[in-house]
């Protein structure tokens, strides 16, 4: 009821900078929460092999740590082509910071569950889910900003072509991982780290600058 | 005593956006914060029939994560408007914020507490008072805004009765469902997660957007 | 050996945008996390009673609270009147922040001893040392702004004595809080508090709001 | 994948302020996580001696946050400098904000195998791996933007020698300190505190004010 208000402010730039500024502060927040989760190796067994053994709980904070760094560059990206921002954007993008902040949960279960394979299981398609929400939402509120014209024009026919192209792609893959997670866990674990990598590595800004050298 | 020289740059555009930078990271902070009290369901037991019956936990996590949101909202409404701060306003938003960073204690308490219906009551009481007490002082921070004439010309009028109607209800039914918890504390649980909703779903947006297509 | 570069930014305005930000965050964060180390009372014993009989724990918090509540205020009022940061002012600044996000330390330590009066004396004494540092610096910091001509020109001969007058008070204060501490810790405790109130309550504005309406 | 929209809105300035606003949250946020690891000395024991006993937690602590405080002061002369962001900065920064994040975990390490030489050792090597990947990386950063023609033309020359200068040499000191460690960790814990005051103390600075009080 409160979007009364909100939608006479519109047409003010300043919308969108409480956007950016709100939800940098939570995805900059989720990242080192993750940390606090890590248990260091009790002192009594050998520190070298546990630090060894306990890799899934490591893979579990990269996973997430790339997961919502990528997340972070796909949304200001899109914030950055924002104009103004209307009251279901602002909902929607609650939306999205809500399971951004609610990764660690999942991420701690991972590490605790490391070991016996059916609560691992669990823990990877609980956590599987949570990575397919936070793409879904992403694209979620990437599709009602362009279809309810909250874009900048210059350029935009292009890019709003380009940004739901690497969206949907994830969203299949995120699918696809979680039945593999049914069935071997610690794959899965691996292909979430392998689909946040390729969201987050610019092959394409690497392979023009490689063409070019070559082409010199 | 340090109003006096906070006061000498009330006009400047500046104070407005310093009081949203910080109010913007207690809110951002407090919310991945809440995950942290989570309690990862033990090894030993059926983990899928444990995460159902913990759902008084979750449930807290929900209702605390849409209250600050719907907070958030509010908030970034209010100072969306404010054209200046003054020493007095400054203060009332640190109360606002106390209330706001507090709000993990009493929802851990709830997590803690479920299953004993005395405890249950006090936590949910006490859990209720606070939520109560976010959105009092949201309605003093705006009020105390208005009648000072800190807040835009340009369609004030308006505005400051949308924003008025929509904050003097919910204080309303807080109070109500704090009543409903000393009888039924899992009913109020309920109820505070209604009222949330009551505030984040933009109702009067969506009922335009159903009408237009309607009429179409 | 890195401020070279950071000298020749010295007139851009972005230098003192950045050194808002940062503070921004690390006052911002301070606060929600005090509330972590706050101990939810056990279910076995009578909830009620115990949630009294804490009061030491839950004072500590309400007094870390408003005391960063007032430097970070004070602190805005420092930062907005700062024309350019030089080098030794971003240093200076840090060490500021050093002492503001420690105090979760000395808060936990207060909350823990409480009961035992030779530890509630060491943890009152640290706590207020704590108290004196966060003043010191504030005080400082703003000493070294207004010599080395870092401050806006308008208006702010009246300003530098103002914020000057506020800040000198307090440590003595604090100091005098000090060493009652060594004798009757809890009475420390309570004039952490009031000292705290004493820099928060804008009790000029108060006053002159009071005489005007005696007046009409 | 999601290179492409992001390079055309390189020449935006607003991707430099995003980049700047969630730096900064990462820097502020690792802060204060870093006092929550500390341990308060249990009541039972002597408190005082026990708080001298358990230096090398607050030294580690300390350099911790001396560490992050450096890598800020260098991130804000850089970023201070930069005029676009392309893709690939955008990930290297990433990177960076995750060796930053990640320090709360081997401070706590130090913390926690203080006492027996063997564990202390693996602390210490893997702490200043963490100090020494910090490092790097803001200089892979650094590099990547002056080779990239990201920075602002005015005064670049003399800065990018200036901000070279102070960057290699702390990666000899840290890889130096490390190798030490291996003999004897306290005393490299010693040394990243050395190395991260060299860094933070603006002896340039100071030179001039001492020389020119000298001369006058």
């Amino acid at each position: 009821m409160t979007d009364g208000p909100a939608e006479s402010t519109d047409n003010h730039r300043r919308g969108t900078g409480r956007l950016e500024a709100f939800s940098d502060g939570v995805f900059a927040i989720a990242i080192p929460l993750l940390v606090l989760e890590l248990v260091v190796p009790s002192k009594e067994e050998a520190v070298g092999r546990e630090l060894i053994e306990q890799w899934p709980m490591y893979m579990a904070y990269l996973v997430s740590f790339a997961t919502i760094g990528a997340a972070w560059v796909v949304h200001s990206t899109i914030t950055g082509r924002l104009e103004r921002v209307d009251a279901v954007l602002l909902r929607l993008n609650l939306l999205l910071l809500f399971f951004v902040s609610v990764l660690p949960f999942p991420t701690k279960m991972l590490a605790e569950y490391a070991g016996s394979i059916d609560e691992e299981r669990i823990a990877v398609v609980i956590y599987g889910i949570n990575l397919f929400a936070i793409s879904g939402m992403t694209s979620i509120v990437w599709r009602h900003a362009s279809a309810e014209g909250l874009i900048e024009d210059a350029g935009a026919e292009v890019d709003v072509r380009a940004v739901t192209a690497t969206l949907t792609p994830s969203l299949v893959l995120y699918a696809a991982a979680i039945v593999v997670g049914l069935l071997a866990p610690r794959v899965a674990l691996f292909l979430y780290l392998v689909i946040a990598l390729y969201k987050l590595i610019p092959f394409r800004t690497i392979f023009r600058h490689v063409g070019r050298r070559t082409a010199a």
